[in-house]
């Protein structure tokens, strides 16, 4: 027969078995981090009609949309979950109760140019929260606190979520006489990270026509060192849009804290624009403390219409998203997987040593009944194999089981970390694996 | 702006905020389930290079495939699970230990015609364990064995596991002279439950030109009611394949019950066969007692090599195939959800009723810190608005939060199932709400 050469296509992570139980456990802690705050799981379709998920059109991401026909129907594969939103919310508009909060975690598909550590198939984790006709500013700093408890819950210690309100933005650059261009100002200062200060003042006077005097206003506000607040002191009550922003950035700030989010982990930033005009108030972007160079790892904001492709209800929203995939992929190569953690999806491997299998099998029967992962070796192979596939695989404990325990009716445990080995009755030994494994399996999927 | 009419394509599942919760209860005892037997979980791309998901070719499934193109490369969306797990394996060989035992579950895709209760794309969860070189059949009892467990967790407990193994069929049919046409008899014999005795008779005579002793002597073979073991003690030495089908049957059956899995969840059924020549032994099907005209809910088997057409490594392997969309369709339909599990997102909401949220937030901060989900209603609405949103949300119970409790260092939690309420202080009641907590979501997704 001719073989086909196995390969799984470019920008596709497939991860092995113990990557992906590490994997696993951070989507299972999201999970558990996201439904403490009350928000409900929504699982939509990969695919959907073309004319929904381009209803937004426009714009790079067009060009990566991955399309295809099936019949007479243009379909095509979702390239983020926040249109999948916006259409069930309209479609099930009547049958939901609001403020309506959901999170999601599913795989998204961008045709990218492949490169590392860029993906075509990847998860995003997006957290979500909609108003009918208004929302509180407390949603506004709820979302962030979210994801603070989320990558705390982690392992993850070393993040800043940055924060900052684009009504404050788009009013300071009304007071030095840009309003008109206020997107396209936003939309440069948003490069602020990547480009540098000097090479921003060039951007601001030469590509846009500012004066030097009004770049460097710009930039003197969003490099501003001191306290955020004072300087927004010096600019109230000049312009209604601007006050409203610091008010409402007043406000995430104190309900952060009272969220429990300490001040180490959070930072207002004046800099932070982010690049779409669906941001309406206030913003996020999440940046690693020892790696600042990958950028935000998860950001959002709040929008003021999230479905206005698909119905005339105003459904104002805030949400942010972990870019779950590349994150993953991130810590894989920054080395801070925790490496400790139980990885091996069994806890106890029983090594049958006669013939019968049937001693084993109850026993394994017996063991699962207390929670115990256990697999039976069934394999008609010499003892090394037995012992070397529990090794290779990393699973904890072994139970020997031959005629000798048989009769006596007590099984032998067999420490394969340690080398050591016991010998009792099986339920005396189950409840102490019980204790053991739960504390090898206690930990964190990350330390950093 | 011109709207877009919002809609979910014909023939994909997507739920409302409560079954997808229950949805979610179910994958995750799932996962839970399958964890307990030490299977490892995998998460495969949905899409692969369209040589790699054709590579067995042919046949009805081929014809339903979505297929799609991206630069000069052919893709398509994967159809089943086995595939990848086959592409898998081959592309790691080298990196995994055998016996390897994984599950997946996740979602496939078929271009079917829309039909009531037919989808387009659904969940699959498989398990499976593949051997290298030989595989002992142990691991063929084991697999219905975990099957039992995980629908008896779910709740799930009216059903029965059919098991056959092909060998005997083949032998037997061996035995009465139809050992070249083997495979064809088998292929009719398999539509036994949806033509009835008759119709089987008329179809093996006519379209495979069978005597009418062997049509007869097939009849009988396969719809024999006494112990099925009785039946086979009288073929015995006759065909070596039949000899040798016999002894797994008389194995995995003993096993089975070693598994601890009672002979009222399964049956040794001589007419199952299964249609695909892909399995070679031990076969299965799962039949909902109250509902057997929906057909088989949980189907797989043994065969003797998983990725041929990846590799020339002989891997034998056992699995089974759970149809899970189709399952929760049925369960849906069937009304067999268990309603009394608490489906709500939130256990606890924080009503407000002072301006100022502060000490709202903080409460929250502090009852999540003891596991309960909770929300604050942060929009400025009356108390009944308030409490209407609990009640549509179906969310158990409600803290009233005003200007005396605050004072007086209390909360007033409000029962919205009894309408009783009770104040104390915040420690005090948020131990009795998490063990009320625990009580309500205790409970097993499905009652049959």
């Amino acid at each position: 027969m001719t073989k086909i050469k196995p390969r799984t296509l470019s920008g596709f992570m497939e991860l092995l078995p113990r990557q992906q139980m590490l994997f696993n456990e951070i989507e299972r802690s999201l999970r558990d981090s996201f439904s403490l705050y009350g928000f409900t799981p929504l699982d939509t379709p990969l695919m959907e009609a073309a004319e929904i998920l381009l209803a937004k059109g426009g714009g790079e991401t067009e060009k990566q949309i991955y399309s295809l026909r099936k019949g007479d129907t243009d379909l095509a594969l979702r390239y983020e979950l926040t249109t999948s939103l916006a259409k069930y919310v309209a479609l099930n508009y009547s049958k939901l109760t609001f403020p309506f909060r959901r999170y999601e975690i599913g795989k998204v598909y961008r045709g990218e140019r492949a490169q590392r550590g860029r993906f075509r198939e990847f998860y995003q984790a997006d957290i979500d929260i909609i108003g009918e006709g208004g929302l509180d500013v407390l949603n506004e700093a709820e979302i962030p606190s979210v994801i603070y408890k989320s990558f705390i819950t982690l392992g993850l210690e070393r993040f800043v979520i940055h924060i900052n309100n684009r009504k404050i933005l788009s009013g300071f650059f009304d007071t030095i006489g840009l309003g008109a261009s206020s997107a396209d100002v936003m939309r440069i200062v948003d490069k602020l990270d990547k480009v540098g200060e000097g090479k921003l003042a060039v951007m601001l006077t030469e590509e846009l026509g500012l004066s030097v005097v009004q770049a460097n206003e710009i930039l003197e506000f969003v490099t501003f060192e001191g306290d955020p607040f004072e300087l927004l002191e010096k600019y109230k009550g000049r312009n209604k849009n601007l006050d409203l922003g610091i008010e409402e950035l007043a406000a995430v700030k104190k309900h952060m804290m009272g969220f429990g989010v300490p001040e180490t982990h959070f930072k207002i930033n004046l800099a932070i624009a982010r690049g779409l005009d669906y941001y309406t108030a206030t913003v996020y972007e999440t940046i690693m403390t020892d790696y600042p160079e990958v950028g935000s790892v998860c950001s959002g904001g709040r929008y003021d219409n999230l479905a206005e492709y698909f119905t005339d209800k105003q459904l104002p929203g805030v949400g942010i998203s972990i870019g779950l995939t590349r994150l993953f992929y991130i810590l894989q190569e920054q080395d801070l997987l925790n490496k400790s953690l139980l990885t091996t999806a069994c806890d106890v491997l029983i090594v049958p040593m006669t013939d019968d299998l049937s001693h084993a099998v109850s026993l394994a029967a017996m063991m699962r009944e207390s929670g115990l992962r256990v697999q039976v070796y069934g394999e008609n192979k010499k003892l090394n194999t037995k012992l070397s596939y529990a090794n290779k695989l990393g699973i904890p404990y072994v139970v020997l089981l031959g005629e000798d325990e048989i009769s006596s009716g007590q099984i032998t445990v067999k420490d394969m970390v340690e080398g050591s080995q016991v010998t009792a009755t099986a339920a005396l030994l189950t409840a102490g694996l019980c204790d053991k494994i739960r504390t090898l399996r206690s930990g964190v999927p990350i330390r950093a």
